[in-house]
């Protein structure tokens, strides 16, 4: 391709197979991470990196000297539970920080921003299977700065930036991270399923997702950049298949040798109980659908994660 | 009633309205106002006045040695226009402070909190008469702080504090800033009425707008105030009448004696074309309902403004 790229967050999980594929695919890559839970040995070998946060203005204005073709915005707190913890730094790090990159990209004449929303925003619905007009209740303060990303750019939309949202689901894959045991429901489990030989459960085992694989994922960051509708869009990425906690940890389980004890308690802050996805909008208008069913990306992950914990 | 209020923002229209009424009912109220719009000499007598901001931790943690029976949390940036100079500024002023006031009134035990909120949440909307279920569209940076600040209210619901949210519409009445040239739609033309004999309007005449009076926008804090329902409330305070520009300004013509010369150019950023609101469920939950309509409002305020101006 031979294009330029921000890539926020190329420390995390979703940042950096992002980041790689797009250097692979032979763009330049600019990242800004603050490595509060990514780490730098990830981001990929060629990325130009800033260190800092992509809510400091004094960051983001060292990035005035470049001329991207797109703003991946991925850098972010990315868990309900931790935004509890503090939900100034969420909303800063998750909404302030919008605010700016898109101020960025209409004074450095960028046409394109990319965001990475969540499923989130959503709460609990009555109507699980949800699609992306239903009323927004979400749980954590996580979800409430993802929401405020996502009216930035429907109104910098009106400058002529085409702005489109993604709204993760339960992301997973080779890459996650899995040092964390507050982020990320599979790498938490398959963490504990390898080290400890016993998962500890926070919630109700009937509880469900929607399990999506990371290179689904960045596909659909990639159809997201040649979406050529001049308008604000929303999608939901996501299987459109329902997954409860249980059935996760058996398939995880399947592919491991060894005994593992799992156990039940509690539950954590504004948790959802129960979400999936409808995918059909993405499906119908950017030709995007899941290639990776769960048990084969549990496979891949679990036999990467064997090799890399 | 002899209770303690927190009324952030008594140097402002509202605020200074209600903080009077509380007063006079043998009330105590503090309030908070960094006096960036509003003035010292507005707050009423007997309040006690913390200046600053209330998005600074530093301001509100002055205010944990209080044991509020509710907060009214009013203050806050409030023109959609205004917001696109500094959507952080806007944002920090309108959710970043609500997260400061809501963990205070966890943190000192207080059960009540009141939300200033507006319609500029909603956008245009194909459905003008707008209620309270209508998915938001803002277009100002102005409204999305709103939105993020009601999720937060429902967040906090589940810790015990009963939030309810008001969506204001167009506030007008005696008390209103007449010195203010970019905030208030029926303040600024009677100021410009009055002392300019000329009313300049930034946009088309034919938009509209739903306005009530600020005695009634009292009246519906009072009721939120007895709102006894143990779940998270957003209401709209509103007439339910529309109102053209056109109208609005002949109707306020029709009090002042001098020639007025009227002209039409331009448009301001972030501006809803029409909206009104549909105001049954207040009414249903709460028994409340406007008193005042626009000509005997206008006719109170404009007697009002020309003995203040």
């Amino acid at each position: 391709m031979d294009k330029t790229f921000l890539v926020t967050g190329a420390a995390g999980f979703i940042g950096s197979s992002l980041a790689r594929n797009l250097i692979n695919n032979g763009n330049k890559v600019i990242t800004i991470d603050n490595l509060s839970t990514g780490y730098e040995t990830a981001i990929p070998e060629g990325v130009g990196f800033y260190k800092g946060n992509c809510q400091d203005y004094n960051i983001v204005k060292q990035l005035e000297k470049y001329s991207f073709d797109a703003i991946f915005h991925i850098a972010g707190q990315s868990s309900g539970e931790i935004s509890f913890d503090d939900p100034v730094y969420d909303l800063q790090t998750n909404a302030q920080s919008t605010l700016l990159l898109l101020k960025l990209a209409l004074k450095t004449n960028c046409k394109k921003f990319i965001y990475a929303s969540t499923m989130s925003v959503y709460g609990d619905q009555l109507d699980t299977k949800v699609n992306e007009s239903a009323i927004l209740k979400p749980k954590s303060f996580y979800g409430v700065g993802k929401i405020a990303s996502e009216h930035y750019l429907r109104i910098y939309q009106q400058y002529g930036i085409d702005c489109t949202a993604l709204r993760l689901f339960n992301v997973y894959g080779p890459g996650q991270n899995l040092q964390n045991l507050r982020q990320g429901m599979v790498s938490i489990f398959l963490t504990m399923a390898l080290k400890d030989k016993r998962i500890l459960v926070k919630g109700d085992k009937n509880r469900f997702r929607d399990f999506i694989y990371i290179d689904d994922v960045l596909e659909a960051f990639k159809k997201a950049l040649n979406n050529k509708f001049p308008e604000f869009k929303v999608y939901n990425v996501c299987s459109g298949i329902s997954t409860t906690i249980e059935n996760l940890i058996s398939s995880i389980l399947s592919n491991i040798d060894h005994k593992v004890l799992i156990e039940y308690s509690g539950s954590t802050l504004g948790d959802q109980f129960g979400i999936y996805g409808n995918n059909s909008l993405i499906q119908e208008e950017l030709g995007w659908e899941p290639k990776y069913n769960l048990e084969v990306g549990l496979k891949n992950m679990v036999n990467w994660a064997i090799n890399n914990i």
